[in-house]
């Protein structure tokens, strides 16, 4: 397959490019490419990046971001990161790349433990984790030409553990090459609208 | 108490009203008053707001909009609405009326049954939805002075089914007065992190 991996040089996205990379011909974008430049948050960049690919057979998203505050620090405009980035982000990869996926191809899109399992400033992202999910169980059932949607919810990585987890107190990280696997799953298998939580 | 009511004049608030009214004090609010005038998608009619209103015990929102399109032609313009109302609308309402709500009061959001039985057309309600309940899930664990967070997910109501039911195939409605209960709950009970699904 023909596979547009947005992220792909991020802690998530690498494991991804290493899983997929074998068997499939992986477009690597993000910001600074390497193979195709995108900034999510900015719809004429996601047009521009389709325009580049032409049509593909997934689309998987490991890029998103979301502001961390406490809820009496978080404003209306700390929370526009998770709306514009993690939110509309990666719905509108799917909004405006569905023309560009092939028959019974697929989309994946990123979510998150913290929707689930809460931590301390993390309402922003949760409610765009929250977001997703939900946006992928409904848009599922009416995806046109067999085209199949999920999102994949990783508990943090093991990689990410010296970096963010002392945000996440009493979590047990899992391997990266652990998550990577529901990505697979999502892009070889059948099924659809499903949140694979890999916690 | 004294419970500010967004969208007392709705379906669902007039609903609400006649519940929470024999033993409560009732703001209601709403683009047409009648006590408080306010527009939800605009950040600055809500601090308007909660300058004339003072503080509260309570703050329950039954207002909010989504626009409803097949995933095909739902554009990311399209899915504003849903973005700007139902989600960041009734999200601002908290992070705003935060320093307004008094120590152990709260505040009941509300979402709904597509995102977890999706209907045709509904992508962009149910990620509105999706977002309200994982935003509660996690606000709920750092709410400052004991002040709690719930959401109400009702199905169809009975007095909506005239209306919409042909969006709803094999949905058996909800009465809104079973509805208000939830609201009830949430206000008068000791439950935070809460999604009261009334399916
Ligand atoms: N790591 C974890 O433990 C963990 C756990 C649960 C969920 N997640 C979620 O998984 C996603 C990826 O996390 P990660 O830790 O792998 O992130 P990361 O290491 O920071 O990598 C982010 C990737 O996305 C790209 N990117 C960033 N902003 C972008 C934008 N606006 N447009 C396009 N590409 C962009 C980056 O490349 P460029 O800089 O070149 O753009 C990079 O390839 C996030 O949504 C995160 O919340 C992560
Ligand atoms: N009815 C159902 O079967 C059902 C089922 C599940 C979920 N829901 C959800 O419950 C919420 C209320 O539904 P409903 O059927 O009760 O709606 P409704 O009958 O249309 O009433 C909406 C109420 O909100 C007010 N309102 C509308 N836009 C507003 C804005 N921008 N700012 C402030 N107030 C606003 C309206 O008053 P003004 O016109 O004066 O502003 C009215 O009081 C919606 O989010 C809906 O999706 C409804």
């Amino acid at each position: 397959m023909k596979i547009l991996l947005v992220g792909a040089s991020g802690t998530i996205g690498s494991k991804v490019y290493d899983r997929l990379n074998q068997n499939h011909e992986i477009i690597r974008a993000g910001r600074n490419g390497p193979d195709v430049q995108v900034d999510i948050t900015d719809e004429a960049s996601i047009r521009a990046m389709y325009e580049k690919t032409g049509n593909v057979d997934a689309v998987i998203n490991a890029s998103g971001s979301a502001g961390f505050a406490p809820i009496t620090e978080l404003t209306p405009e700390k929370n526009e990161t998770a709306i514009n980035s993690k939110l509309k982000g990666q719905i509108n990869l799917v909004l405006l790349g569905l023309p560009y996926v092939n028959e019974r191809g697929s989309f994946t899109l990123t979510s998150g433990v913290m929707m689930d399992d809460p931590i301390p400033q993390g309402s922003s992202a949760a409610m765009a984790n929250g977001g997703i999910r939900s946006f992928v169980t409904s848009t599922a059932i009416e995806m046109p030409r067999g085209i199949r949607i999920n999102s994949v919810s990783p508990n943090l990585l093991q990689e990410s553990a010296e970096r963010i987890g002392h945000l996440f107190a009493g979590f047990e990280p899992v391997p990266g090459d652990k998550v990577a696997l529901a990505y697979q799953k999502s892009v070889e298998g059948m099924q659809t609208g499903q949140s694979y939580e890999v916690y």
